[in-house]
């Protein structure tokens, strides 16, 4: 389409890339960012810059935080006997807006996946036998209730038994192929605190 | 949510007033954003300053782009006696992705509505009627198929009447209720090709 120029293309093919953008949204994003330069283009490209250099990853949990380790790791008023390990950042974040959990998390970075070759190597597995060796009373799995989910539950159930941790996993509510980010608070907060030990 | 930060949260406002993404979809890009620094978040923020600096809007024809005049208007291999008239660049940028017009363009910025106050002053219509009396053969009104923008083609019609120049609109094939942006190519050139005289 040699109608728009370079400037706007590139624009268009970045939006694109985005999780919910298509190419047809990604145009009309891009005309709704030239008609409001000052209000969200430059904002937002601010933004972006300044996250991009000020977010960092948590050494000890996996979480995004302008430091490392992050808030949630430093809050004293936290449970660090207690660790919800979860998949990706948006599970943690989903379970801080049900406001159900004062305890610690350790995010994997994603499941357990033949398919796309998710091996344990790829997924913060080592560094979460270690904080369990350091003295973790309970281990809460809030996988997502996909085969590859319950799979990463499994796998870690199998490789946290020697530690001798207590190992519990969410429970009712989570429905079927359902995923974490998608749930209300009232659903996540009964499926906390239904959780049962394995 | 204090969980996270006021970066990522500024981040995750302003993504979300983009059309076609909610908080939730603004939550996920924002994560994907961060995930791809180097290859996404950084030439997705260069982008829109670049963009932001660089497009202008055709002081002529309303298109967007580097240059004022645009492309559009300085191509000499494009008919200057036949003008297209639309709503919005969207349209624009669908009818040159259905290739099937090689004249001029004129972007009226919106349609006529009085329920969201929109009056013929607060369009591109002045513009158009001095384009108009310099000297063209064919106004062709590509409107949407909406109740605002046919109300916006019989007003033009009215008003363009004094000046005798031959005004079409677009015929076969575009819905009724339905939007140009939305339009595959084939239904875009029939509507093109058996546009008829008003
Ligand atoms: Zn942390
Ligand atoms: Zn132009």
């Amino acid at each position: 389409m040699s109608t728009i120029g370079p400037e706007i293309e590139r624009l268009i093919q970045l939006l694109a890339k985005l999780p919910g953008l298509g190419p047809r949204s990604a145009r009309r994003a891009v005309l709704e960012l030239l008609k409001k330069r000052d209000v969200l283009m430059e904002p937002l490209a601010l933004a972006m810059q300044e996250a991009a250099a000020a977010i960092k990853t948590c050494e000890i949990c996996g979480n995004l935080d302008t430091a490392t380790p992050c808030s949630l790791c430093c809050d004293p008023r936290r449970d660090s006997k207690v660790i919800c390990v979860v998949e990706d950042v948006a599970d943690l974040w989903a379970l801080e807006r049900a406001g159900v959990f004062r305890g610690r998390y350790h995010v994997l970075g994603g499941a357990l996946s033949a398919l796309d070759g998710i091996t344990p190597e790829r997924l913060n597995v080592a560094s979460l036998i270690a904080r369990v060796r350091e003295g973790v009373e309970e281990i809460i799995l809030a996988m997502n209730a996909t085969v590859e989910g319950q799979t990463t539950a499994h796998y870690l159930l199998d490789t946290l038994e020697e530690t001798g941790v207590k190992v519990t996993r969410l429970a009712h509510g989570v429905p079927v192929g359902g995923e974490l980010d998608y749930l209300d608070e009232g659903t996540l907060s009964a499926a906390f605190k239904a959780r049962r030990a394995l």
